[in-house]
């Protein structure tokens, strides 16, 4: 059976969802930075351009941290060069005045910062209070913005904290407000640890915009660490969030089991918005193909349930 | 991390859904139906009795078909015998009038039929039109509803169809009201190939009230092939519905891949009812191990995200 041919899924709209939605594709950075076996930089580059080429308008690129903390990134020089000709956006993360300076190097126009909720992952991450963290990224987003460089600011553990346990709403707010005043452009609110559901993020995107955030500076990022990704991200779009981060193929974040999935996979929400009639303007099957293609060079199959329905993909 | 010692989920309601959900458990039957190996009646019933002891309510124990359709429900009786004193409801399915007489000489007091929204799948699952499908099924309801036997009404394909594609809502509807007329105390709409989305989900539910069929009278049976049944689900939560059918660790339908998803999976379930404050009366804790117990007899991993997540299960 081929589902697609047979015009599936029906699109039947839903009231009160945006007509269009932007992905923020993560795969590339996000995805790959956990391998153990470090992708080559070729492979990686084709992997962009892939999924350029399914119509995906913003890839994440790369990250300019240190390479002594994620050696998996240390061709982000290299790799960057690679892409940039291609006609997408491509913003790459920087921890820091030094990771903004190699991005800026590379005529980087899109940046993004990335901070903590709750203290406890922020002295895991980062080493640093929440407070310190922030203070770190000011002159990154200052800089970045005198430069006209866009900056999107991730949120880490806006819904839970594997020490901390539940993470109250307020607290978030409050660190989302500090990353707009400095600068940011936009915000990934990241449920690191994928235990949200749907109330909850309802709940958190309600305070938000309750504290004068406008719901298109806000972008959810979604792991499905327990089935949930989908479902928060239907409360999300009912919110009126139009920015969704996934993870071509659900690459990344492997944290129990070798096919247990760590993001949100791409295939798995352009389904649900193709079906819901939301434009993305991604072609679901090159989209298939490509993380079809790179879980061959990975040795393992796709997570997402998307892909291995449509790519008849056998264990 | 053991994220529910934790107290995650965070427990926040979310408006307009309903305060309780039923989870009408099918994985005895719907998951192991379709196993290469028998698994074992004595399994079976030591499968049932974990599950009941989990808090659920309704336990779908197996199928008095003929043993030469599905030769792995050949000891319907034996296991039907082997649990009838559990304090839960045990329905069986009855695909005929034999099968309803050898579910009555056992007690049963919960039935159920199956039928199919489309032609095409009639006539390969039943070698019936729809409306054949049907009238074999009219003395079967009369005869239970008769000693006052509770009768589900199983609908396949009411999203989607392998042959024919989208399947039209009116279509739906038509055969619904069929099954109520007769007798039917409560439908199961089944979206048999994983095919819907949240919007296909409301405008179903939206024309089956209209057409005057009370909520209460409608179950969701949502399927995971394409990662949708969650968000299917909140959809139909949204839409008042508060019987879910699911299958303890995501057990049965693996079209393609051996560990790809047929069914929802209970534990992702519970997880985003428990996320809502939505009471199911399930131990979430006990429900992981039993599944983890199962897969174990299985010799394969659990699909259920949430399994995975909670048994730091290795594949």
């Amino acid at each position: 059976m081929n589902t697609t041919d047979l015009g599936l899924p029906m699109t039947v709209p839903a009231d009160g969802l945006p007509a269009r939605v932007r992905i923020h594709e993560v795969g590339a950075r996000d995805g790959l930075q956990n391998e153990k076996a470090t992708v080559p930089t070729a492979v990686k580059a084709e992997f962009v351009r892939r999924l350029a080429g399914t119509g995906l308008t913003t890839i994440e690129a790369t990250s300019f941290v240190h390479p002594k903390w994620v050696p998996q990134l240390a061709d982000a020089e290299d790799l960057y060069q690679a892409v940039a000709d291609l006609p997408v956006a491509l913003p790459v993360l920087v921890p820091n005045e030094r990771g903004l300076d190699r991005a800026l190097a590379l005529g980087a126009r899109r940046v993004a910062v990335f901070a903590s909720a709750t203290e406890s992952f922020a002295r895991a991450n980062l080493n640093r209070t929440v407070d310190e963290a922030l203070a770190m990224f000011e002159p990154v987003v200052r800089r970045a913005k005198a430069q006209d460089v866009h900056v999107r600011g991730y949120l880490s553990m806006c819904f839970g904290d594997p020490w901390e346990g539940a993470v109250a709403v307020p607290q978030v707010v409050r660190v989302c407000r500090a990353l707009l005043d400095m600068g940011c452009d936009e915000l990934s609110l990241g449920d690191t640890i994928g235990v949200a559901t749907p109330g909850h993020v309802t709940a958190l995107l309600a305070a938000l915009t309750g504290a004068g955030v406008p719901v298109s500076a806000l972008g959810v990022h979604f792991h499905d660490t327990y089935g949930q990704a989908l479902s928060n991200t239907l409360a999300a779009l009912q919110q009126g969030v139009t920015t969704v981060d996934a993870s071509a193929g659900g690459l990344g974040g492997c944290p129990y089991a070798k096919s247990a999935t760590g993001n949100l996979a791409t295939e798995d929400l352009v389904w649900m918005l193709r079906g819901l009639g939301i434009d993305t303007g991604v072609d679901l099957g090159r989209l298939v193909a490509t993380s079809v293609w790179m879980a061959a060079h990975l040795g393992r199959p796709s997570p997402s349930r998307t892909v291995r329905a449509l790519s008849h993909q056998e264990q």
